[in-house]
């Protein structure tokens, strides 16, 4: 099976216009197949301030009221997106930029309400993966670019976790690919002590996650990073790296960066 | 060759949640190849003025300095663009939202700075279009969905005047499809009265569209329109129909619906 790299940026990359030409310039270097997934850090927050939209975030998922889909389907579907594809095919990188209702790849469910309600969030499965136009677009020499909106297929829009979007795209690809899952962020990987950026923590399986949850080291904001990956390693994915951006090639190249995530 | 319908909409529709929804169910019925072009309307307009940054409109076209060309992106590219895609995919249409960036597929240049200065404005030219990656995408059954944002291929996102888009779309792909392309507007067609929607001027020749320009007949809004359908018939497209949206299914159907234009 070919190789296939589904590579995951968010918050602090998109935030700094430096960092994130760095990160494009070295994804657009990498050889072989691969998928970018992007998330939207503070430019949505940014804009529903100014537009007078307040936020509310609860277990680092955002509240999505009916603005705040207009917001994020603007700002991650829109802006963001087309900027990054831009930039990639300045490069000429044959990016094309998607959100999930687009030829209806990724469809997601309206989450339940239970204590809390979310609002138009979707969840998704990797069931719900188009696996079948994707590979004929990678086949293609396209480079898919996704935003995290996705789309019920009756006719909303839903905002949706981009490590989750990652996530499943690796899972329903890995039936025909060989995939490697990267988280890349701000951070050099999973860290012993979030204040030591030299404590990153090389392995991590499933046992030693859940030692380290249990201990408290490990910090809210990973918890569905890591949830999410443990998924789809047991759902066929051959390996996830979490790393700092500024990694990418060394993740891609058998070099040591970064924590890597195992069965 | 087959048939291919450019559909374009613009202003009063986008701008009309419900004339939106009737022209989407309308196309979504349409059989054979098509390809949408939408324009943004007043949206874009508005979130502006929301977020207090001025808007100068030159011949009606949006002067876009950098902070304007964020909004059209986001409005354009996002809101609209995806919001169309998601309903046409709940019709079982299998739309994709597209701007010029993506997949390479539309090319522009930067307007060069005359009299006026349009800012991150982009003109495209007919050469500029990947129409063979666009027809792969029709033969897979896509329905591609088009934003009015372009790229210079250096990076650069541009603002693109969505009547443009949808003539060269019509051009570039005349050698391999039977193209019609259909301006979609609120007006019932090119008006001899524009105070009088009964009042549809059938058939307009170029002869007879210089002499209508001299009387003035024609109003200032209409001249790109009818400026970009002429340079498309003479550049292969068969025939290009400006009428009314709620009419959208008649001129497919060769009943004689809105105004027809001819060599």
């Amino acid at each position: 099976m070919k190789k296939l790299y589904i590579i995951k940026i968010g918050g602090n990359i998109i935030d700094n216009p430096i960092a994130l030409e760095k990160f494009l310039m070295d994804f657009s270097k990498m050889q072989g197949l691969k998928i970018l997934v992007h998330g939207g850090g503070k430019v949505a927050s940014e804009f529903a301030k100014k537009m007078g939209v307040s936020q509310a975030m609860v277990n680092g998922r955002r509240i999505t009221d009916a603005e705040t889909l207009k917001i994020t389907t603007m700002v991650y579907a829109g802006l963001i997106n087309k900027q990054i594809v831009a930039l990639l095919q300045s490069q000429h990188m044959d990016a094309i930029g998607l959100c999930g209702a687009d030829a209806n790849i990724i469809k997601s469910s309206k989450r339940e309400v239970a204590d809390i309600d979310y609002g138009f969030v979707g969840d998704v499965l990797s069931s719900s993966i188009n696996s079948n136009l994707l590979s004929v677009f990678l086949e293609m020499n396209l480079v898919p670019v996704f935003s995290a909106i996705t789309h019920d297929g009756n006719g909303q829009l839903l905002n949706t976790n981009a490590d989750s979007i990652a996530s499943v795209l690796a899972v329903a690809l890995s039936d025909k690919y060989n995939v490697q899952l990267n988280y890349c962020f701000e951070k050099n990987g999973v860290l012993e002590n979030i204040e030591d950026e030299n404590s990153v923590i090389k392995t991590i399986t499933k046992t030693k996650y859940k030692q380290l949850l249990q201990t408290g080291i490990i910090s809210k904001g990973m918890i569905p990073k890591l949830d999410s990956a443990f998924s789809a390693i047991q759902q066929g994915v051959c390996s996830v790296v979490i790393a700092n951006a500024d990694e990418l090639i060394n993740t891609t190249k058998n070099e040591h960066a970064g924590t890597t995530l195992i069965a």
